[in-house]
């Protein structure tokens, strides 16, 4: 076995083989695939749940947290689950050869715009083994090869779902080398990955900030970052406040651990009085703890003081940072400063401050009186999603399939010259 | 006055700020702006055709070839018609706020995806000072800040047209900051630039090569590389051979020095003898040099031989390298292999071949039978551009407006939670 570089640059050269073919496949050919990957994957189910045993048993000797091992979980009903989302993807429209639009010009050239794939696309991710099966999916029916580096954690697992749906695709037709893992708990792959500029389109690193810094130290590669969630809701000095109670529980305590949870509540100080103790109460007694400033301090007794990094920090867990602002203008300032350009929710009745929310508030998503939670490929219609873009290039929110795609310009002539 | 590095962060600053208050300024204001722009720069005009005799005068000394001093030179006819571009500018409609795709969702909530600008927009560019009036234009007109980086060489006009066109747009209420130009010769200036990801949302290179090494070297701001086309023109063994002649001809030698310009001509082996001899004697009679595979030197004597360095350069000149090929196969292979992505034409009457070559063409744009020329935002009908990105992210081939804008998902609801 040569070093990883190597082995890296072997598994590049042979995805952008399988990409150049893989473009051009028939719809018919990559759902036949997508359903043959989900049978095996059913097939294999005893194989898979060996291995993340063996993940599990290592997660549990290395001291992983229960979260952490909660998510590395693998069971029959899961992997079920898996194979039904590679269905979903086959039921999916194939986005490619779409023609986004054309015209005729003056001189009689034809010329269209037409969704092709990308190419190749590298994936960075962690914990989670069905992303193994859920990436490569998306990516087949997309047109892309793909080239999966999942987390340590999970190597074991991903190793057997990535040979079994490999298996499966190839044996349907599709070109050996369309869906390949980097088979290396080395972070030194990670980072060569990044490097890869002759072998990957584009790199998507789905993880938090250790992650992303790793991205901007060392990426090469195109990149659209996921999942970095500081989520605000902003209950506003017109929030009809009996609405404003199930959105904040919601969006805090739903499911604390996902990147549209909210982080941070932000509360017209002309309500907050009258807000804050009860809804303080209630996610207290939810588990919920409060990191606040001090106007939420005198307002509420015995509670912790946030700190300038509480308003930056993605906690991903029952904690919750409470701050009163004077105006609309300094909660849209604060969320402009700390978030990370993902969820954003105004609880109003106000029809000017809801209009100035939604405009000057600069995220992926921004909400009027609704929870953060909703932002989602399969709530917003996507079908399913290869992870929440927090960038502004190429593809912005949840990314479904036709994120996963490029265009070409195509002109028709009869022997035009300029 | 600070280091580089101090002021071009306070440039950042500000333009943030800008970009903040242009996201939402209104059409009417963008255009009044636009409108005074074009007539403050044509009222200016002595004292741009001043810094431009400045400019002029050190690029002679300093031995810029005739073809860089003629792309610097500025009159008033070419200011005359910098001026009629902002004004065809102000004339187009404006992408923000535009509604791409909407739904109503079963539980009720309206989502709906809107364009948006993407913040602040760094450019680097050479040369021809009349980019700064226009990239400042389309930057504007999109509602982005930008930040333009010049050549050295035209760093005397520049700063004037900059000044002008900033004073112009700040007197018709756009903020200041909107449109700043970095003044400086310092290489270290464009290099720093490529890493202020706190402040740039994007950068636009323009040029060749050694710009693009600079940014796979440096950026850590997304890019969109442009301007790099490699060029081919294939005839098949199915063409028209009398409608390919003026098809390469203009490909050729209409324009060499700019980068939808063939590079490399493919000819296809069945019609090589036919079609070779006459074509070449055409070219060179056209002051063309022809580097030639050893096909082509057998059937056109005394030509000189191609290297392996030849398939891969961009002559912008009138220079040709001519292949020979077997197959439809071997054509787009090469093409593949060397090309830039950018602007890629087939010559054929063979329904099958012509459909392969626009499928299997991995590039911006790809032709059949007519030019390659043809690549450009106003014959595409954007309007104007700001480029031809040659990759895949975000935007491909020429971008106009639309390219310039990012989306936001905003969702209303009446108290939804998950």
């Amino acid at each position: 076995m040569g070093n990883i570089q190597e082995i890296l640059i072997a598994q590049g050269i042979k995805a952008r083989q399988a990409a150049r073919v893989l473009a051009t496949a028939s719809t018919t050919v990559k759902n036949v695939a997508l359903l043959n990957m989900a049978e095996q994957l059913e097939t294999g189910s005893q194989d898979i749940l060996k291995a993340n045993g063996a993940d599990l048993e290592l997660g549990r000797e290395q001291g992983l947290s229960a979260a952490l091992l909660e998510r590395l979980t693998l069971t029959d009903s899961r992997i079920r689950d898996m194979a039904q989302g590679l269905r979903d993807i086959a039921a999916l429209p194939d986005p490619v050869g779409e023609t986004i639009d054309s015209s005729r010009r003056p001189n009689g050239l034809d010329i269209s715009r037409v969704r092709t794939p990308i190419g190749v696309i590298g994936i960075i991710y962690e914990s989670r083994p069905n992303v193994t099966a859920d990436a490569a999916a998306l990516c087949l029916k997309s047109g892309n090869a793909i080239l999966l580096r999942g987390g340590e954690e999970a190597l074991n697992s991903n190793r057997v779902i990535a040979r079994i749906i490999s298996a499966a695709a190839t044996g349907a037709g599709i070109p050996e080398g369309a869906i390949q893992l980097v088979d290396s708990e080395d972070r030194e792959a990670a980072v060569f990955m990044m490097k890869m500029h002759q072998y990957l389109d584009v790199l998507i690193p789905r993880g938090g900030k250790g992650l992303k810094t790793a991205v901007l130290e060392n990426a090469v590669v195109p990149v659209i970052m996921t999942g970095m969630g500081n989520c605000h809701v902003y209950v506003d000095e017109f929030a009809d406040l009996a609405q404003a109670s199930p959105i904040v529980m919601n969006a805090k305590v739903q499911r604390p651990s996902v990147c549209n949870a909210a982080e941070t509540l932000l509360v017209h100080h002309a309500v907050a009085a009258r807000f804050l103790p009860a809804m303080i109460g209630e996610l207290q007694a939810a588990g919920v703890e409060i990191r606040g400033c001090p106007t939420t301090q005198q307002l509420v007794p015995g509670i912790k003081a946030a700190s300038e990094d509480d308003w930056a920090e993605e906690y991903l867990d029952l904690v919750l940072a409470v701050k009163v602002v004077g105006s609309l203008d300094e909660a849209v300032d604060h969320i402009n400063q700390y978030g990370t350009g993902h969820s954003e929710a105004i609880i109003s009745d106000n029809y000017t401050n809801v209009r100035r929310f939604l405009r000057e508030v600069d995220a992926a998503a921004v909400y009027a009186n609704a929870s953060t939670r909703f932002t989602d490929g399969g709530v917003f219609g996507l079908g399913a999603e290869m992870g929440i873009s927090t960038q502004k290039l190429h593809a912005r929110g949840p990314m479904g399939l036709k994120e996963l795609t490029t265009c070409k310009y195509i002109i028709q002539g009869d022997g035009q010259v300029r």
